[in-house]
């Protein structure tokens, strides 16, 4: 599963006589046995990863699904074969650049039912830290307008990064791509964003069976709190060398 | 309406046996005439001014809703009293920290129906870029990990900013607070955000009928596309004295 490689992420734009480039925003339909359930704003490319991982991510599927071809090549969407575990009920989902789990309306519904997190490996305070200096970003580095999530293995090494103008859908399309290969749960593995670690992140790391998870941004309270409920190490600012361990610290050597 | 004051915004926590300061995230439910709409991830203040800038952006109200007391003052909730414009359907909206719009299902439900831009002000190229540096974060400072917005006059006085963990939250209080004053449309002000610029934030800045949006972060393709379509002037990368002018170039001199 080995796959670093990001493509079609930028697009040319001319802006005060000059030419540049932009990341690419475009909404994605994703169809289960042909009912629309979900339209997500993301960054074309890996649309069957993002669709398994956000379906995982909703406790909707916990296998890899199959994707019968689209006659339509040229849509914006991507089909999905079911069944699904749950019924979503009346819930469509719509999902902007930057949101990670729509149409639940109640408080209650806000709470997933994520694992405790595993015992994972215990790993060094230099090696989390220097996880986001391992998180290749060209697309970011060409635009300034993307995120990015990395499955690293517990030596370090990335096994699969992608980026996305919507940091939800870079955590999804990484945690499909481990769906899709049978790596499921990620129990020895560490993940990593290179923005904030709001609540939506911490659940979706949860819900993929990771024990630790680091971002170069802040935390919220929420995003700590759940954290520490799943038994999920939380880290945070991983900037130059330094790094802010807000819980499961028995992890980190 | 002048009202740059925040407060409110950060926890207390401890982490590597040091004490820190955190963005609060917390769950906010929106009910309309007891039915709940919404939940949104959001920062808690101001609450009022996000359900009703939230539903506006959603074109579900167009003046200043009243706002019932709720008997449960520890409620993380928020009475609204309707009617609404439009029946909401079957959409039940839930957004995480960083999600603008929620609950819709279908490709053709993205777009909204916002009207033109205003021909609004002609500004200077220096004062546009010197925006972000009068968006006062004081909450940001504390924690790292706020968003901000900030509506200003045509001579870049800031007349109310607004921070929240979802940069979404940050731009429906802003605009809930213009409509509580009865100040919309924008059609004089210039908006500005502290971050990067994806299309449901100019989708609610074009609802808001504001003339000019400010990021300090990068535009998506699809932000520049819709701007573009309403002749709303986007710009982005305001930093250090210098902007890029994506859209509607006509109003920066």
């Amino acid at each position: 599963m080995t796959d670093v490689r990001v493509a079609g992420l930028h697009a040319q734009i001319s802006h005060d006589g000059v030419d540049d480039e932009v990341a690419v925003e475009e909404p994605l339909e994703i169809v289960v046995d042909d009912r629309p359930l979900a339209v997500t704003m993301r960054t074309p490319g890996h649309d069957e990863e993002l669709a398994a991982g956000f379906l995982h991510g909703e406790g909707l599927i916990d296998r890899a699904p199959d994707f019968p071809p689209d006659p339509d090549l040229a849509a914006n969407r991507v089909l999905v074969a079911g069944p699904l575990l749950d019924d979503p009920g009346p819930r469509r989902f719509y999902t902007t650049s930057s949101c990670g789990v729509c149409g639940k309306g109640a408080l209650e519904q806000v709470a997933v039912h994520a694992p405790p997190a595993p015992s994972g490996p215990r790993v060094s305070r230099e090696l989390v830290a220097g996880l986001p200096e391992r998180l290749r970003q060209p697309g970011h580095e060409r635009t300034g307008g993307l995120h990015a999530t990395g499955l690293f293995d517990a030596d370090g090494h990335a096994l699969v990064v992608r980026e996305d103008v919507g940091r939800h859908n870079a955590m999804d399309k990484v945690v499909g791509r481990a769906l899709l290969d049978g790596q499921l749960p990620l129990s020895q593995r560490l993940l990593c964003v290179s923005g904030r670690l709001s609540f939506e992140l911490v659940q979706k790391a949860a819900v993929a069976g990771a024990p630790l998870l680091v971002g170069v941004g802040a935390p919220t309270t929420l995003a700590i709190l759940l954290a520490t409920d799943r038994g999920l190490t939380l880290c945070g600012f991983a900037r130059a060398g330094r790094v802010n361990v807000y819980t499961g610290a028995e992890r980190v050597a």
